[in-house]
Protein backbone atom coordinates (compact mmCIF):
# COMPACT_ATOMS: atom_id res chain seq x y z
CA UNK A 1 0.00 0.00 0.00
CA UNK A 2 2.77 2.19 -0.87
CA UNK A 3 0.05 4.87 -1.47
CA UNK A 4 -1.57 5.31 1.58
CA UNK A 5 1.86 5.32 3.41
CA UNK A 6 2.74 8.07 1.52
CA UNK A 7 -0.33 10.25 2.31
CA UNK A 8 0.51 9.67 5.79
CA UNK A 9 3.98 10.45 5.97
CA UNK A 10 2.88 13.61 3.60
CA UNK A 11 0.34 14.34 6.36
CA UNK A 12 2.62 14.40 8.89
CA UNK A 13 5.79 16.37 7.14
CA UNK A 14 2.62 19.03 7.09
CA UNK A 15 1.52 19.11 10.15
CA UNK A 16 5.04 19.34 11.65
CA UNK A 17 5.38 22.35 9.23
CA UNK A 18 2.42 23.61 11.63
CA UNK A 19 3.86 22.95 14.58
CA UNK A 20 7.36 24.53 13.68
CA UNK A 21 5.45 27.77 12.84
CA UNK A 22 3.20 27.68 15.54
CA UNK A 23 6.46 27.50 17.92
CA UNK A 24 8.59 29.78 16.13
CA UNK A 25 5.31 32.62 15.82
CA UNK A 26 2.45 31.76 17.39
CA UNK A 27 -0.63 29.88 16.65
CA UNK A 28 -1.78 32.97 14.80
CA UNK A 29 0.91 32.97 12.23
CA UNK A 30 -0.43 29.49 11.14
CA UNK A 31 -2.42 30.02 7.38
CA UNK A 32 -2.74 27.61 4.60
CA UNK A 33 -0.21 29.56 2.88
CA UNK A 34 2.06 30.27 5.46
CA UNK A 35 1.92 26.37 6.21
CA UNK A 36 2.39 24.69 2.73
CA UNK A 37 5.61 27.33 2.49
CA UNK A 38 7.12 25.77 5.65
CA UNK A 39 6.72 22.43 4.47
CA UNK A 40 7.94 23.18 0.75
CA UNK A 41 4.17 22.35 -0.82
CA UNK A 42 1.51 24.20 -2.57
CA UNK A 43 -1.03 25.76 -1.15
CA UNK A 44 -3.77 23.22 -3.14
CA UNK A 45 -1.25 20.81 -1.24
CA UNK A 46 -2.24 21.39 2.15
CA UNK A 47 -5.91 21.01 1.22
CA UNK A 48 -5.57 17.93 -0.56
CA UNK A 49 -4.28 16.61 2.52
CA UNK A 50 -6.30 18.07 5.18
CA UNK A 51 -9.71 19.32 4.38
CA UNK A 52 -10.40 22.15 7.09
CA UNK A 53 -7.62 24.31 9.01
CA UNK A 54 -9.40 22.57 12.02
CA UNK A 55 -8.42 18.96 10.77
CA UNK A 56 -5.05 19.75 10.45
CA UNK A 57 -4.97 21.66 14.06
CA UNK A 58 -6.24 18.54 15.23
CA UNK A 59 -3.90 16.52 13.56
CA UNK A 60 -0.83 17.91 14.67
CA UNK A 61 -1.92 18.26 18.24
CA UNK A 62 -2.14 14.47 18.23
CA UNK A 63 1.16 14.18 16.71
CA UNK A 64 2.69 16.62 19.88
CA UNK A 65 1.12 13.33 22.28
CA UNK A 66 2.93 10.70 20.24
CA UNK A 67 6.06 12.64 20.72
CA UNK A 68 5.88 12.45 24.24
CA UNK A 69 4.95 9.05 24.23
CA UNK A 70 8.09 7.92 21.46
CA UNK A 71 9.97 9.81 24.14
CA UNK A 72 8.56 7.78 27.09
CA UNK A 73 9.13 4.36 25.15
CA UNK A 74 12.93 5.18 25.77
CA UNK A 75 13.00 5.85 29.58
CA UNK A 76 14.22 2.37 32.11
CA UNK A 77 10.90 1.32 32.95
CA UNK A 78 12.30 -0.26 35.50
CA UNK A 79 12.81 0.10 39.35
CA UNK A 80 10.50 2.26 41.58
CA UNK A 81 7.77 3.56 39.86
CA UNK A 82 7.36 7.24 41.86
CA UNK A 83 11.35 7.81 40.58
CA UNK A 84 9.66 6.43 37.17
CA UNK A 85 7.19 9.35 37.25
CA UNK A 86 9.58 11.70 38.10
CA UNK A 87 11.46 10.60 35.19
CA UNK A 88 8.73 10.70 33.13
CA UNK A 89 7.32 14.94 34.03
CA UNK A 90 10.83 15.73 33.25
CA UNK A 91 10.11 14.56 29.48
CA UNK A 92 7.35 16.74 28.98
CA UNK A 93 9.40 19.92 30.72
CA UNK A 94 10.47 22.46 28.00
CA UNK A 95 14.09 21.99 28.61
CA UNK A 96 15.28 21.78 24.81
CA UNK A 97 14.14 22.85 21.64
CA UNK A 98 11.81 20.12 20.50
CA UNK A 99 9.71 19.68 24.16
CA UNK A 100 9.76 23.59 24.48
CA UNK A 101 7.83 23.52 20.71
CA UNK A 102 5.68 20.91 22.00
CA UNK A 103 4.52 22.88 24.81
CA UNK A 104 3.53 26.63 22.76
CA UNK A 105 1.82 24.45 20.95
CA UNK A 106 -0.08 22.58 23.88
CA UNK A 107 -0.27 26.49 25.09
CA UNK A 108 -1.44 27.86 22.08
CA UNK A 109 -4.14 25.42 21.71
CA UNK A 110 -5.28 25.46 24.97
CA UNK A 111 -5.48 29.60 24.83
CA UNK A 112 -7.76 28.95 21.73
CA UNK A 113 -9.97 25.94 22.80
CA UNK A 114 -10.89 29.06 25.16
CA UNK A 115 -12.77 30.84 23.08
CA UNK A 116 -13.90 28.22 20.56
CA UNK A 117 -16.07 25.43 21.93
CA UNK A 118 -15.05 22.74 19.05
CA UNK A 119 -11.79 22.86 20.28
CA UNK A 120 -12.62 22.86 23.92
CA UNK A 121 -14.29 19.40 23.71
CA UNK A 122 -10.99 18.31 21.48
CA UNK A 123 -8.51 19.48 24.13
CA UNK A 124 -10.99 18.31 27.02
CA UNK A 125 -10.90 15.00 25.90
CA UNK A 126 -7.17 15.19 25.64
CA UNK A 127 -7.14 15.97 29.65
CA UNK A 128 -9.67 13.63 30.75
CA UNK A 129 -7.76 10.57 29.01
CA UNK A 130 -4.63 11.58 30.23
CA UNK A 131 -5.63 11.83 33.46
CA UNK A 132 -7.24 8.73 33.51
CA UNK A 133 -3.68 7.28 32.02
CA UNK A 134 -2.01 8.80 35.15
CA UNK A 135 -4.97 7.53 37.99
CA UNK A 136 -4.02 4.00 36.22
CA UNK A 137 -0.22 4.34 36.87
CA UNK A 138 -0.50 6.09 40.21
CA UNK A 139 -3.21 3.20 41.39
CA UNK A 140 -0.64 0.33 39.80
CA UNK A 141 2.11 2.36 42.35
CA UNK A 142 -0.10 2.51 44.89
CA UNK A 143 -0.14 -1.18 45.13
CA UNK A 144 3.02 -1.60 44.68
CA UNK A 145 3.61 0.35 47.77
CA UNK A 146 5.77 3.16 45.65
CA UNK A 147 2.80 5.88 46.09
CA UNK A 148 1.16 6.95 49.31
CA UNK A 149 -2.49 4.77 49.41
CA UNK A 150 -4.20 7.46 52.03
CA UNK A 151 -5.68 9.67 49.08
CA UNK A 152 -7.14 8.67 45.97
CA UNK A 153 -5.45 7.85 42.67
CA UNK A 154 -8.04 10.31 40.65
CA UNK A 155 -6.93 13.14 43.32
CA UNK A 156 -3.53 12.88 42.87
CA UNK A 157 -3.86 12.60 39.12
CA UNK A 158 -5.37 16.10 38.60
CA UNK A 159 -2.47 17.35 41.32
CA UNK A 160 0.48 15.76 39.00
CA UNK A 161 -1.48 17.31 36.00
CA UNK A 162 -1.83 20.67 37.17
CA UNK A 163 1.75 20.59 38.56
CA UNK A 164 3.40 19.50 35.26
CA UNK A 165 1.41 22.06 33.36
CA UNK A 166 2.57 24.71 35.97
CA UNK A 167 5.82 24.27 35.80
CA UNK A 168 5.81 23.77 31.80
CA UNK A 169 4.25 27.13 31.83
CA UNK A 170 6.33 28.90 34.16
CA UNK A 171 9.62 27.54 32.49
CA UNK A 172 8.33 28.58 28.65
CA UNK A 173 9.17 32.03 29.86
CA UNK A 174 11.55 31.77 32.69
CA UNK A 175 15.00 33.07 32.13
CA UNK A 176 16.91 29.12 33.41
CA UNK A 177 13.63 26.39 33.31
CA UNK A 178 16.06 23.66 34.32
CA UNK A 179 16.31 25.78 37.99
CA UNK A 180 12.85 24.89 38.48
CA UNK A 181 13.58 21.30 38.32
CA UNK A 182 14.25 20.86 42.07
CA UNK A 183 10.73 22.69 43.15
CA UNK A 184 9.01 19.93 40.92
CA UNK A 185 10.86 17.31 41.79
CA UNK A 186 10.08 18.50 45.70
CA UNK A 187 6.37 19.31 44.88
CA UNK A 188 5.97 15.57 43.59
CA UNK A 189 7.96 13.61 45.87
CA UNK A 190 6.07 15.46 48.90
CA UNK A 191 2.49 14.91 47.31
CA UNK A 192 3.09 11.69 46.26
CA UNK A 193 5.78 9.39 48.36
CA UNK A 194 4.37 6.70 50.86
CA UNK A 195 3.58 8.29 54.02
CA UNK A 196 5.86 6.94 56.83
CA UNK A 197 4.71 4.74 59.09
CA UNK A 198 4.70 5.90 62.83
CA UNK A 199 6.50 2.90 63.70
CA UNK A 200 9.23 2.68 66.68
CA UNK A 201 6.28 3.07 69.62
CA UNK A 202 5.41 -0.66 70.35
CA UNK A 203 3.70 -3.46 67.99
CA UNK A 204 1.08 -3.56 65.76
CA UNK B 1 -6.56 67.25 38.54
CA UNK B 2 -9.73 66.20 36.74
CA UNK B 3 -7.73 65.95 33.15
CA UNK B 4 -4.82 63.05 34.66
CA UNK B 5 -8.03 61.41 36.46
CA UNK B 6 -10.26 61.38 33.19
CA UNK B 7 -6.81 60.38 31.19
CA UNK B 8 -6.02 56.98 33.31
CA UNK B 9 -10.10 56.73 33.28
CA UNK B 10 -10.37 56.32 29.56
CA UNK B 11 -6.93 54.13 29.76
CA UNK B 12 -8.99 51.70 31.97
CA UNK B 13 -11.94 51.65 30.03
CA UNK B 14 -10.06 50.62 26.42
CA UNK B 15 -8.06 48.14 28.02
CA UNK B 16 -11.03 46.97 29.94
CA UNK B 17 -12.55 46.77 26.11
CA UNK B 18 -9.37 44.73 25.51
CA UNK B 19 -9.79 42.01 28.33
CA UNK B 20 -13.25 41.58 26.80
CA UNK B 21 -12.27 41.22 23.17
CA UNK B 22 -9.46 38.39 24.22
CA UNK B 23 -11.46 36.99 26.32
CA UNK B 24 -14.32 36.33 23.84
CA UNK B 25 -12.71 36.14 20.45
CA UNK B 26 -8.74 35.16 21.64
CA UNK B 27 -5.53 37.42 21.36
CA UNK B 28 -6.02 37.43 17.44
CA UNK B 29 -9.13 39.32 17.30
CA UNK B 30 -7.29 42.19 18.88
CA UNK B 31 -6.96 45.34 16.50
CA UNK B 32 -6.99 48.99 16.93
CA UNK B 33 -10.33 48.90 15.21
CA UNK B 34 -11.84 46.14 17.11
CA UNK B 35 -10.62 47.68 20.56
CA UNK B 36 -11.78 51.00 19.65
CA UNK B 37 -15.51 49.50 18.33
CA UNK B 38 -15.72 47.32 21.99
CA UNK B 39 -14.87 50.59 23.82
CA UNK B 40 -17.28 52.96 21.47
CA UNK B 41 -14.49 55.29 20.74
CA UNK B 42 -12.70 56.17 17.21
CA UNK B 43 -9.21 54.67 16.44
CA UNK B 44 -8.01 57.81 16.86
CA UNK B 45 -8.61 57.83 20.41
CA UNK B 46 -7.18 54.34 20.85
CA UNK B 47 -4.09 55.70 19.13
CA UNK B 48 -4.10 58.76 21.35
CA UNK B 49 -4.28 56.87 24.98
CA UNK B 50 -1.84 54.14 24.50
CA UNK B 51 1.48 55.06 21.64
CA UNK B 52 1.57 51.08 20.90
CA UNK B 53 -0.06 47.94 20.74
CA UNK B 54 2.27 46.45 23.04
CA UNK B 55 1.55 48.95 25.74
CA UNK B 56 -2.26 48.70 25.63
CA UNK B 57 -1.51 44.89 26.11
CA UNK B 58 0.52 45.40 29.18
CA UNK B 59 -1.65 47.65 30.68
CA UNK B 60 -4.54 45.40 30.10
CA UNK B 61 -2.73 42.72 31.83
CA UNK B 62 -1.56 44.83 34.72
CA UNK B 63 -5.26 45.25 35.21
CA UNK B 64 -6.10 41.55 35.60
CA UNK B 65 -3.78 41.48 38.86
CA UNK B 66 -5.73 44.32 40.54
CA UNK B 67 -8.81 42.66 39.66
CA UNK B 68 -7.33 39.72 42.08
CA UNK B 69 -6.20 41.77 44.34
CA UNK B 70 -8.97 43.81 44.64
CA UNK B 71 -10.63 40.11 45.29
CA UNK B 72 -8.35 39.02 47.72
CA UNK B 73 -8.45 42.43 49.73
CA UNK B 74 -12.18 41.27 50.40
CA UNK B 75 -11.47 37.95 51.74
CA UNK B 76 -11.84 37.84 55.61
CA UNK B 77 -8.32 37.88 56.70
CA UNK B 78 -8.42 36.09 60.08
CA UNK B 79 -7.50 32.80 61.12
CA UNK B 80 -5.44 30.03 59.93
CA UNK B 81 -2.83 31.15 57.25
CA UNK B 82 -2.97 28.13 55.32
CA UNK B 83 -6.88 28.15 55.07
CA UNK B 84 -6.76 32.14 54.32
CA UNK B 85 -3.94 30.90 51.26
CA UNK B 86 -6.49 28.43 49.66
CA UNK B 87 -9.77 31.03 50.12
CA UNK B 88 -7.65 33.40 47.81
CA UNK B 89 -6.42 30.54 45.53
CA UNK B 90 -10.18 29.57 44.71
CA UNK B 91 -10.54 33.67 43.89
CA UNK B 92 -7.86 33.15 41.12
CA UNK B 93 -9.91 29.78 39.22
CA UNK B 94 -11.92 30.75 36.27
CA UNK B 95 -15.22 29.68 37.98
CA UNK B 96 -17.45 32.64 37.08
CA UNK B 97 -17.41 35.03 33.89
CA UNK B 98 -14.79 37.61 35.07
CA UNK B 99 -12.57 35.14 36.38
CA UNK B 100 -12.57 33.38 33.71
CA UNK B 101 -11.84 35.81 31.21
CA UNK B 102 -8.75 36.84 33.69
CA UNK B 103 -7.47 33.60 32.91
CA UNK B 104 -8.11 33.16 29.58
CA UNK B 105 -6.23 36.59 29.23
CA UNK B 106 -3.37 35.15 31.50
CA UNK B 107 -3.18 32.22 29.21
CA UNK B 108 -2.97 34.17 25.56
CA UNK B 109 -0.43 36.72 26.87
CA UNK B 110 1.89 33.43 28.26
CA UNK B 111 1.30 31.55 25.13
CA UNK B 112 2.24 35.04 23.04
CA UNK B 113 5.32 35.00 25.32
CA UNK B 114 6.34 31.93 24.27
CA UNK B 115 7.51 33.96 20.96
CA UNK B 116 7.83 37.26 21.68
CA UNK B 117 10.99 37.49 24.04
CA UNK B 118 9.71 41.37 24.55
CA UNK B 119 6.46 39.75 26.23
CA UNK B 120 8.58 36.93 28.03
CA UNK B 121 10.19 39.81 29.87
CA UNK B 122 7.29 41.08 31.12
CA UNK B 123 6.15 37.59 31.69
CA UNK B 124 8.71 36.55 33.66
CA UNK B 125 8.82 39.58 35.64
CA UNK B 126 5.34 39.29 36.84
CA UNK B 127 5.81 35.18 37.82
CA UNK B 128 8.61 35.96 39.62
CA UNK B 129 7.15 38.85 41.63
CA UNK B 130 3.93 36.60 42.05
CA UNK B 131 6.18 34.20 43.27
CA UNK B 132 8.18 36.56 45.72
CA UNK B 133 4.93 37.44 47.33
CA UNK B 134 4.00 33.86 47.65
CA UNK B 135 7.22 32.63 49.47
CA UNK B 136 6.87 35.64 51.66
CA UNK B 137 3.66 34.66 52.91
CA UNK B 138 4.37 30.95 52.95
CA UNK B 139 7.16 32.06 55.31
CA UNK B 140 4.80 34.12 57.63
CA UNK B 141 2.70 31.06 57.77
CA UNK B 142 5.67 28.91 58.81
CA UNK B 143 6.38 30.99 61.74
CA UNK B 144 2.69 30.80 62.78
CA UNK B 145 2.82 27.68 62.47
CA UNK B 146 -0.04 27.00 59.98
CA UNK B 147 2.23 25.78 57.03
CA UNK B 148 5.13 23.07 57.15
CA UNK B 149 8.64 24.29 57.91
CA UNK B 150 10.49 21.20 56.69
CA UNK B 151 10.69 22.77 53.21
CA UNK B 152 11.88 26.23 51.65
CA UNK B 153 9.59 28.77 51.70
CA UNK B 154 10.28 29.33 47.65
CA UNK B 155 10.17 25.64 47.13
CA UNK B 156 7.19 25.46 47.97
CA UNK B 157 5.99 28.58 46.38
CA UNK B 158 6.64 27.51 43.34
CA UNK B 159 4.24 24.29 43.91
CA UNK B 160 1.41 26.74 45.12
CA UNK B 161 1.96 28.81 41.77
CA UNK B 162 2.09 25.61 39.63
CA UNK B 163 -0.69 24.19 40.98
CA UNK B 164 -3.01 27.19 40.93
CA UNK B 165 -2.01 27.57 37.03
CA UNK B 166 -1.95 24.23 36.16
CA UNK B 167 -5.86 23.61 38.04
CA UNK B 168 -6.80 27.17 36.52
CA UNK B 169 -5.85 25.40 33.16
CA UNK B 170 -7.79 22.89 33.29
CA UNK B 171 -11.22 24.30 34.85
CA UNK B 172 -10.79 26.71 31.65
CA UNK B 173 -11.90 23.67 28.94
CA UNK B 174 -13.44 21.55 31.86
CA UNK B 175 -17.09 20.69 31.42
CA UNK B 176 -17.15 21.04 35.24
CA UNK B 177 -14.57 23.37 36.42
CA UNK B 178 -16.03 23.13 40.25
CA UNK B 179 -15.25 19.30 40.16
CA UNK B 180 -11.76 19.99 40.50
CA UNK B 181 -12.13 22.31 43.48
CA UNK B 182 -11.38 19.10 46.09
CA UNK B 183 -8.68 17.90 43.93
CA UNK B 184 -7.09 21.80 44.18
CA UNK B 185 -7.67 21.71 48.23
CA UNK B 186 -6.45 18.11 48.72
CA UNK B 187 -3.20 19.11 46.74
CA UNK B 188 -2.44 21.94 48.30
CA UNK B 189 -3.43 20.74 51.93
CA UNK B 190 -1.38 17.69 51.56
CA UNK B 191 1.77 19.61 50.17
CA UNK B 192 2.02 22.84 53.17
CA UNK B 193 -0.07 21.41 56.16
CA UNK B 194 2.21 21.22 58.94
CA UNK B 195 3.91 17.82 59.50
CA UNK B 196 2.36 15.64 62.34
CA UNK B 197 4.75 14.75 64.87
CA UNK B 198 5.46 11.38 66.03
CA UNK B 199 4.19 11.96 69.22
CA UNK B 200 2.49 9.31 71.20
CA UNK B 201 5.02 6.97 71.99
CA UNK B 202 6.63 8.45 75.43
CA UNK B 203 7.89 11.72 76.01
CA UNK B 204 9.84 14.26 74.69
Amino acid sequence: MPKIVDRAERRREIAGALLRIVAREGVEAVSVRSVAAEAGVSGGAVQKYFSTKEDLFRFALDMTSEFLEQRWKTLDQSGNLLDLLLRLLVEAMPLDEQRRAEVIVINAFTARAAVLPSWAEFIRTGYDELAEITAQYLSKAQSAGDVRDDLAAGDLADAVLALTDGFANRMLTSADPAALLPSLEASVRTLLAPRVQSSGCGRR
